[in-house]
C-alpha cells in the first residue's frame, strides 16, 4: 500500500482538478493565518451582507438548479439545472469556447465517458483515485476519515475555548460541516493538548489513512453521535464502477475527467493538424466522482460539467507561446508557493509579463493560458475583487508537473478552486504510449541534420542466436537499453578482457557473459534527419458548475427593503450570459398588444437575441421583479402609447431606469447592449429618458 | 416472467426511441415485400453508387469520428468524434435549439444521467428494459437470440437458393451480420422447410425469449463455428449499472433516455411556467444503453447524445395545437400503419393538414411535431428522398401510446429511426405520481364553477372507528373507490335492506357488512371551481448522432475521375452545420499575405463565422480538397493580386466556380450564404466571376 502514503497526494496525482474544495485550499494554509482570510464572500455584489439561505432559496424558486430526483427524496451531490441555469451554463460553454477554441483553433473533440478499466489503470485512477473512509460500526455511517479528524479536533477546542470564556473564531463553513457532530461540551484542555490538536489540523493534508487511523485511536475519536471509534480507514476509490458489454469481464468506469481521451486520441489529432506544433485540442463534457459525502451545495457534485484543454508543446525552447505578447500587460492577483509556504497569503498585483520574467510562474504557455483564463473569467462576469490564481506547493502538485496554478474564486464556501491550470509535462502521452506501444510521439524533420558521435554496439547474430535460443531477444534488449556512460566502460572491458558481464531480466539468467566473437561496441558517428520527441502538455481545466455557482454568488445583490416593500433581488448578469436577454412585457393583456408583443419578439429572434414574453396578468413591477431574479438584462414595455406610435420603453435592470424610442431604435440599443459593444450609460445618453410610468410600481 | 411475452413489445414500452435498429423496421415488413425497398441508400448526393467503405475511411481519415480507445483495441460501440464530427454535431444540436426551444420557449432543462434505482423501477426499465442472449456454451460467446436465429435461417436459405442455383438476394446489411456466421453450406432444403423458415422470419420480432429457445431446439440451430447449440436465452437488461456514493445499498444506472428527469421535474417547470398550459420541456444530453453486441457503426452505439422534447398538453379538446396553422400545408411521406399491416410499402404524400383532418395522424399537436421535425431535417441538409414518417403498428407501440410516427431516414444501412414522435398519454406523469405522491398535475381554475350532481358518501365516523379499529382506514379507501355506477346501485340496497356488502382488500376481511347507522348514500349537488387533470404528453425524441450520419450518407458524393484525377470527395453540408464555414487560402506562405489572413480571418470572427487558415505547403487544389472532404462550402484565396488590390476570390465547394471583388463584398457574400439569405448562382450573378486561376490543379 506504499502508494497511498498520502491520501491527499496520492489523490492529487491524478485528481488533478477540482480535488481541492473550498476545504483542502482553506487547510494548506497554516492555521492561525486563516482569519486573516478576506471575508468579501460575505457581501454581496452591492457590498450589503450576504446571506446563502436567501440566495439558495431564490435560486431554487426560480429553478435556477434543483436537487435531481427531488419527489423520491433526492440523492446527494446530484443536482439538475431549470431553464436558467441550463441557459447559464449553456451561455458560458458559448463564451468558452468563442474564447478558446475558436479564438486558437483548438481541435474540439466529444470522447465517451464510458472508459475501460485498462486505460484508467495506465492513467493511474484504477489504483490512486481514492480518499479515505472510515465506518461507523454503530450505525453503520460512513465518513470521510480526514474530514471526521478535522471535525472531532476543530469540537474540542471550540469546547475547549467556550470553557475559557474565550470568542469562538471558526472559519466560514465550518457551522455546515459540523452538523453531524454533536458538540463535545464546554471541556477545558491542557494548553499541549490544544496546540498538539492545532498542530494535528494544520496538517491534516499530509496524513495518509493508516496515520488518520492512528490519530483516531490516540486522541480516542469516538463518534458523539454513537459514542464508539470508527473503523480503520480504508481507501474507497471515487470513481463509478459499470461493466461494458454482456459479459462481466469487460469492467469499465465513467471518466472522471476528460482529459484521457484527448490524450489517446494524440496521434490522430497530431495528423488532423497536419503534424503543426504547438497544438491543443479541447472538449466539453460530463465527467463523475463518486464523493463519499457530497456536501456544499454546487460545488462538490457527483456529476458535473468540465471544459478542458490540453495545449501540447514542445518540451524544447522554453516552452515559449507566439501570442504571448498579446497578453503580457495583464494584470493578475497572484498567490506563490512561496508565500504559502511562509505561512502567509500576501497577494501580489503582478503583470503575466513580469510574473513570466522573473519566474513566479514557469513558462510563457502557461502564462498565456493564466491571463487568458482571467480574461475569460472577467469577460463573463466574475468578480475581480473575488478572483486570485494561486500557486501549488510542491507536495500539493503531481510529481511529474513542473508548474501548476488554481484559479480560485471567493465564494461563502472560501476560497475556491474553478480553473486548475498545470503543466503537466510528458506524463500522460508516456504512460499511455509505454501501455500500448502506439506512438504518442512528434516526429519534427530537422532544418539540418545533425551528426551525433556515439557508442555503437554490432552483435554477431549468426553466433548469438543458436547460442542463447529463447533467451536471445531479452539479452539484446537488455543490451539496447544500455546507457552510454556504461557503453564506454563495457568498450574498455571488452577491449582489455576481451568479454564483458551484462545484467539481464529474464527467466534462470541474470548474467551473462558475452566475448568479443560475439559483439563489438565502437564508437561511431550518425546522422539524424528527424528528432523525435513526446510533447508536454499544459492544461487549463474548467469546472463549468464551479464556476457557474460561484457567478451567481457574485452578481446577486439586493434592493433592499427601500420604501418599505420586501427585498427584491437581482442578479447582475453581463448580457452575454443571462439566461434571457430581453423581458416583453405588455402593460396587460389587452388585444391591441398582441400583434406589437409579436413583432418585438420576431424582430429579436432575427437578431439572435433571445427574450421571454410575460404577458400574464401580475403587476408590470412584480413581472419585473421576477425577470430582476432571472438576471434578464433589458426589458421591452408595451404600453397604449406604443399602439398610438409605436414607441416602446426599454428598461435598464440594474438602475431600473427607463428611456423611450421607436421600434428601430430600441432595438439597436438592445443590440449593442448584448453584444457589449454599449452600455446602459451610453444608451441613457442617445435615447430620451422616460419617467412617466412607474413600472416597479404599478399596477394593472 | 409474464411481461416477457414478447422481448421486442415488452422493450418497445420502455425503449420507445431508437430501439428499432435498421433491422427492426425492416423486419416488420413482410419478408417478401423487402426487395420492394426501394435502393436509393447505394447512390450518392449526384446519384453514382455509393460504396460505404469509402465513405468510412474517408471520415476516419478525416476525423468525423474514430472507434474510442483504438491505441486499447477499442470497445465495441463507443464512439469519439473528431475536430469535424464534433462541429457538425455542435451545429445539429445549436439549429435544433433555435428551431425548437428557441421558437416556442421550450424550458430546457439539464438533468444528470446517474438515476437511482427506484426511478427506472417505477418506468419500468429495470423490469422491462431488456433483450434476448444466449451464451455458446463452448466459446462463450454471447449472442442476442433473435438476431442468432434470424441469421441461422437465412444461412440455410441462402444454401438452399444455391442448391437450387438461384440468385441469392439477401438484404443490404446482411453481409455484415453474417460475418460471425459460417456458411451452412449448399443445402437443398424442402419446399415446406423454406416455406416455415420464411415464415418464422416474416414475424422475427414476435417472439419472445422462451419461444426463441424453442426454435433454436426445433430446428436444431447448432452455431456453425463450435458446433453445439446456444444455452436458453435469458433476459439481459440494457441499463448500465452502477453504485452511487460508497455504501453498496445504493444501486443506481446510468439514464437510458433523458425523458425521466424531465417527468420528474414536471411540477417545478408547471411553477416556472406560471401554471400555464400547454408547454413544452427539452433536453439534450448522452444516453447509455448496453448493446449486447453494438454494430452499424455510429447507428447503434453504447452512448449517445439525444435530444427530447417533452409537450405536455391537456388530453381534453381534442389535442389541438394554437399554431398549427403555420405547418397545415407542409407536405409529408407518410407510410401508415395500415398499409404496413397490408403487407406494403406504399408511401402517401400530403400535407399534415390533410393528415389529421382524415385522421391518418391522431392529433393537431402531433401532427404540429411531425411537420416541424420534417422542417428541422430539410434545414440541415436531409435529402428529402429519403425521408419518410412511419407510423408503429399496433402491436410495435407501448400499450399506453395512441399514436406514433418515426421519422426514417434512408441509409446504406437501410431505412433507420432517427426521430420518434410519439402521444405519450399521462403513462409517465401517472405512475411517477402513483409511486411518490408528488402532485403532477394541473390544477386549472374554471372559467365558470361547474356544478355536479353525484352520490355522496357519508360515514359515522364515532361508531365506524370503534368498530372497524386498524381495518377501518382500508375499509375506508375501498369505500371511496367505488364508481358512481355502483354508489346508485348501493344506494337502492341501502333503503330497501338497510345495509349494504363491501368488498375490501385487506388481512382476513374481504367482504365488509355496513348497515344504515353506518353509512349513507345520498344524491347531492357540489359544485367545483377547480378542475384537475394529469396532462399528456406528446414526446419529440431525437438521436442526434444517427440524424449525423445520415447527413454525413446524405450529403456526400464524389467529383469522380474526370480527367485522370483520383475520386475527390465531397460532403454538400448547407453552411449552417458545416463544421467550418470558410476556409482561407494564402497562394504561398510568402509573408506578404500573412497580414491579409490575419485581417480576413479576424473579421469573419466578428462575424461570427468559423474559419480555418490553411498555410500549408500542399498544392492550393491538394487544400482545397482536404477541405471538400470536411464539407467547407467556401474558400478564400489570396493570392499577389490580393495584395496589390485588397481583392479576393471566393470559392464555391459544389462548383469549384469562383468569384473576385473587394473585401467587402466578399465579407457580406460569405455572410449572406452563412445566414441562407442567398445561394451561390446569386452571388454569381452579383459579383465578377473569376477563371485567371486554376486553383484546384495550380501548384505553388
Amino acid at each position: 500500500m506504499k502508494y497511498q502514503l498520502s491520501v491527499r497526494r496520492t489523490r492529487q496525482i491524478v485528481h488533478r482538478t477540482f480535488a481541492a474544495s473550498a476545504k483542502k485550499s482553506k487547510c494548506i494554509l497554516p492555521k492561525f493565518k486563516r482569519k486573516e482570510q478576506p471575508k468579501m464572500a460575505s457581501t454581496t455584489l452591492r457590498g450589503k451582507p450576504f446571506d446563502r439561505q436567501v440566495l439558495d432559496s431564490m435560486l431554487r424558486r426560480r429553478m435556477f438548479y434543483t436537487p435531481a430526483f427531488e419527489i423520491y427524496n433526492g440523492v446527494g451531490g446530484l443536482y439538475d439545472y431549470g431553464p436558467p441555469g441550463c441557459a447559464l451554463q449553456a451561455n458560458i460553454v458559448d463564451q468558452w469556447r468563442k474564447h478558446f477554441v475558436l479564438e486558437e483553433d483548438m481541435l474540439e473533440v466529444d470522447c465517451t465517458s464510458l472508459t475501460p478499466e485498462e486505460v484508467l489503470k495506465t492513467s493511474g485512477h484504477v489504483e490512486k483515485f481514492a480518499d479515505w473512509m472510515c465506518k461507523d460500526p454503530k450505525n453503520g455511517e460512513i465518513i470521510r476519515a480526514d474530514h471526521y479528524v478535522e471535525e472531532i479536533l476543530e469540537a474540542r477546542i471550540k469546547g475547549d475555548k467556550e470553557a475559557r470564556g474565550l470568542e469562538v473564531n471558526l472559519n466560514a463553513d465550518s457551522s455546515k460541516k459540523k452538523k453531524k457532530i454533536k458538540s463535545t461540551g464546554t471541556v477545558k484542555l491542557e494548553d499541549a493538548t490544544v496546540a498538539e490538536y492545532e498542530g494535528i489540523l494544520a496538517k491534516i493534508d499530509n496524513f495518509d489513512g493508516p496515520e488518520l487511523g492512528k490519530l483516531i485511536i490516540k486522541y480516542d475519536m469516538k463518534n458523539p453521535v454513537t459514542g464508539v471509534l470508527p473503523s480503520e480507514p480504508t481507501a474507497f476509490n471515487l470513481m463509478f464502477q459499470t461493466s461494458i458489454g454482456p459479459s462481466s469481464n469487460a469492467p469499465g468506469y465513467l471518466r472522471p475527467e476528460t482529459a484521457q481521451g484527448q490524450f489517446i486520441n494524440f496521434a490522430k489529432l497530431l495528423e488532423y493538424n497536419q503534424q503543426q506544433m504547438p497544438f491543443a485540442s479541447a472538449s466539453v463534457g460530463k465527467s463523475y466522482r463518486n464523493e463519499i459525502s457530497p456536501r456544499s451545495g454546487l460545488l462538490r457534485v457527483r456529476e458535473f460539467l468540465m471544459a478542458e484543454i490540453e495545449h501540447f508543446v514542445d518540451p524544447d525552447g522554453g516552452k515559449k507561446h507566439s501570442r504571448f505578447n498579446e497578453v503580457k500587460d495583464v494584470e493578475l492577483i497572484l498567490l506563490n508557493r512561496h508565500t504559502q509556504l511562509a505561512g502567509q497569503t500576501k497577494i501580489e498585483k503582478m503583470t503575466i509579463g513580469e510574473a513570466v520574467a522573473n519566474g513566479t510562474v514557469a513558462n510563457e504557455t502557461l502564462g498565456y493560458f493564466l491571463a487568458r483564463i482571467h480574461l475569460f473569467l472577467k469577460k463573463i462576469g466574475v468578480d475581480l475583487s473575488k478572483l486570485r490564481f494561486r500557486q501549488h506547493m510542491a507536495n500539493e502538485m503531481a510529481h511529474y508537473a513542473c508548474d501548476c496554478w488554481d484559479a480560485e474564486l471567493l465564494t461563502s464556501y472560501g476560497w475556491i478552486e474553478c480553473v486548475g491550470c498545470a503543466d503537466r509535462s510528458a506524463y500522460d502521452l508516456t504512460v499511455h504510449a509505454r501501455k500500448t506501444g502506439a506512438p504518442l510521439v512528434v516526429r519534427e524533420r530537422l532544418a539540418e541534420p545533425i551528426t551525433i558521435e556515439e557508442w555503437q554496439i554490432e552483435i554477431d547474430k549468426k553466433k548469438f542466436g543458436p547460442k542463447f535460443k529463447k533467451d536471445g531477444k531479452r539479452i539484446e534488449a537488455a543490451i539496447e537499453s544500455l546507457s552510454q556512460d556504461k557503453l564506454a566502460k563495457l568498450a574498455i572491458d571488452l577491449a582489455s578482457n576481451g568479454k564483458i558481464v551484462i545484467e539481464v531480466e529474464a527467466q534462470d539468467l541474470d548474467r551473462v557473459e558475452l566475448s568479443k566473437d560475439l559483439i563489438s561496441i565502437e564508437r561511431r558517428k550518425r546522422v539524424e534527419n528527424t528528432r523525435e520527441y513526446t510533447p508536454n502538455v499544459i492544461e487549463p481545466s474548467f469546472g463549468i458548475g464551479r464556476i457557474l455557482y460561484a457567478l451567481l454568488e457574485h452578481n446577486y445583490w439586493s434592493r433592499g427593503n427601500e420604501g418599505g416593500d420586501e427585498a427584491r433581488h437581482v442578479l447582475s448578469f453581463p448580457p452575454i450570459i443571462a439566461p434571457t436577454k430581453v423581458l416583453i412585457v405588455p402593460l396587460s393583456s389587452h388585444l391591441s398588444f398582441k400583434p406589437l408583443v409579436q413583432q418585438i419578439s420576431s424582430k429579436l429572434r432575427e437578431l439572435g437575441v433571445t427574450s421571454r414574453v410575460d404577458d400574464s396578468s401580475a403587476s408590470i413591477g412584480k413581472r419585473y421583479s421576477r425577470n430582476d431574479e432571472l438576471g434578464t438584462p433589458m426589458g421591452i414595455t408595451i404600453d397604449f402609447q406604443s399602439v398610438k406610435d409605436q414607441t416602446f420603453t426599454l428598461r435598464d435592470r440594474d438602475s431600473t431606469k427607463q428611456v423611450r424610442a421607436d421600434k428601430e431604435a430600441i432595438l439597436l440599443a438592445v443590440k449593442a447592449l448584448v453584444e457589449g459593444s454599449k452600455n446602459w450609460s451610453d444608451i441613457e445618453k442617445e435615447l430620451p429618458s422616460f419617467e412617466g410610468q412607474d413600472i416597479d410600481s404599478i399596477n394593472t
